[in-house]
């Protein structure tokens, strides 16, 4: 298995948010240290808490998305910044309560809040986390920021909510899973994309394009995510291994493997998923790789990247559109990279 | 024991807001119509689950202060319905999250959230309720109302950050109480108070002397809400009995109990708090009759409401003034059926 982090000097660098996007790191400074500024506005009893929320470690990806949309003169303006720490702080918080619910003990390298300061304690930090996106969004002149921002935020929990009740019961329909991503994930990349080329000054088709990019790449972005469920890197990806399939997820990289599994097998899988067995992610990451189901998954992948550049294609002189194209790139890469674990 | 509910018809009657505010009955009735309204607002997937936290069972304590504080000729503008279903739906967002961490079954006489749907759903139902008050807030002409609501949320939370950080341990002090309940409990009130009056088209310092008014009523509202914890009617309350005291919470009346019990008992109060004994509240129910507590704790209240009353006495000829006012009757009035049932 190998990765970026580990990979000879001289070996092919793969691509990633750093390498493609140095133009970007003066304006994810800000971003973070607008962010650190923020912990001031939360009462002083709960300040650590929120700084451990927003750290820096994060892909910081939906603010790359606002930033990449209303790019301009390689400027990045301070209502750019004020909205990628909205949509970051969204998200930061919805990450606070999913780790409640998967008992995840590990994101990004180091235990999760809900295993720091309990998962009460979590509940309560994930709903300041929103709340105070939410007030960053009223400080804009109008209501706009907030009105997107609130209803993205309620179609994302609407997105969890499907996925938490459907979650061990084994009887998720592959276009319930699509309809529970475009919720849960696209809806942020959507929003992010839509927020930035409107605050960039640009006008309501590419807006609208932008959008469209957004959420196919959303969408896109989830299915490679479910996919690192089995072929990830824990200690690159930062989280465990199989921690979809013990909460009793369906995935996609599940819908593919379970329609070409024989049907003894196929029962095994389902009573994992209900709790019934115990799940073995690795047995499954195997068969996975023997019977090709990287490959049925990636092209899963391609059929929302490829429209979600199509929709890009004709603004292709605003400055935004190139460097939001390459981010298609970038996850192709990172599936690359996938794959090679997967071999 | 005797309550409102089960008096003799030629018993004197106990004021309560079903009485009292007969005029309020229209405009709770336009509310709950206009949240009813509100589930088409949800994905359809969870619009159930909306609908069962909307109910129409509550005291809609929130929406009376909007109401009342707005008050004019009668009439309640849409404006006000609009911030009344934006403040009881922060409300029932932060119950569903508590009933989770208080592990509570009950609420209003049926199951909580948490136990309907299970916790984890709960937490995400509590999200997008979250989510959608402040959509609703996000569509009045100007951003005030979602700054206003968004930072009373924000504090809300932290003062239940807190208290459940202190949970268990034994050792949260009275000013951390106060603190807390200034935070969890008035900051809404306070914010209720302050939205009606300024969406009634009062003065800023008339707006001043409502929020004062509601932040002291929600203080004293609490403490009488945390008395019921010992001496409540459980069928009338609609709660179990001695949940704080089972879940480790130090409130008011156990302050004053442990003021003035013996030493030994004193230890096995906080014993109990701490979880290293099983607790006993009708026990300490029985003590705090003995001691004379329930004096204690309805001074703190009257020490609360009398200020309250004093900041709005010299606004005496709006319209608004003399409703308010009577709300720290009700609440005085709630408190003498509570010490009916504490004799």
């Amino acid at each position: 298995m190998s990765t970026a982090a580990d990979a000879a000097p001289d070996a092919p660098t793969v691509p990633d948010f750093a390498t493609v996007f140095a133009r970007l790191k003066p304006h994810v400074r800000a971003l973070d240290a607008f962010l650190a500024a923020q912990i001031e506005a939360f009462d002083p009893e709960v300040r650590d808490m929120a700084d451990y929320c927003i750290d820096t470690s994060g892909k910081r990806i939906r603010p790359a998305l606002v930033f990449l949309s209303g790019w301009r003169d390689e400027q990045v303006s301070d209502d750019l910044v004020r909205v990628a720490a909205v949509v970051e702080l969204v998200h930061l918080a919805t990450l606070v309560h999913d780790d409640i619910m998967d008992e995840a003990a590990i994101r990004r390298g180091r235990d999760t809040a809900a295993r720091a300061f309990g998962p009460e304690a979590a509940v309560l930090l994930g709903d300041a986390l929103f709340s105070h996106a939410l007030h960053l969004a009223a400080q804009f002149p109008t209501t706009e920021v907030c009105l997107l921002v609130s209803a993205a935020t309620r179609r994302v929990c609407s997105g969890e909510i499907i996925q938490t009740m459907r979650q061990g019961t084994g009887s998720l329909t592959r276009e319930q899973y699509f309809r529970v991503i475009d919720l849960k994930t696209a809806e942020l990349f959507r929003v992010s994309c839509l927020l930035g080329s409107r605050l960039g000054g640009y006008e309501d088709s590419f807006v609208e394009a932008a959008a469209s990019y957004g959420r196919q790449l959303g969408i896109a972005y989830q299915i490679y995510d479910d996919l690192t469920d089995f072929f990830g890197d824990e200690h690159r990806i930062g989280k465990t291994l199989g921690t979809d399939l013990i909460s009793g997820k369906w995935t996609l990289p599940l819908f593919e493997l379970s329609d070409v599994l024989p049907n003894a097998e196929r029962q095994q899988l389902v009573a994992e998923l209900k709790g019934q067995a115990d799940p073995e992610p690795a047995r499954w990451a195997r068969r996975m790789r023997e019977l090709g189901v990287f490959d049925r998954v990636e092209a899963a992948i391609e059929a929302h990247l490829q429209p979600g550049e199509t929709a890009l294609r004709q603004w292709g002189d605003l400055p935004p559109v190139g460097r939001l194209s390459s981010l298609a790139g970038v996850l192709r890469a990172q599936l690359e990279v996938l794959r090679a674990a997967a071999r």
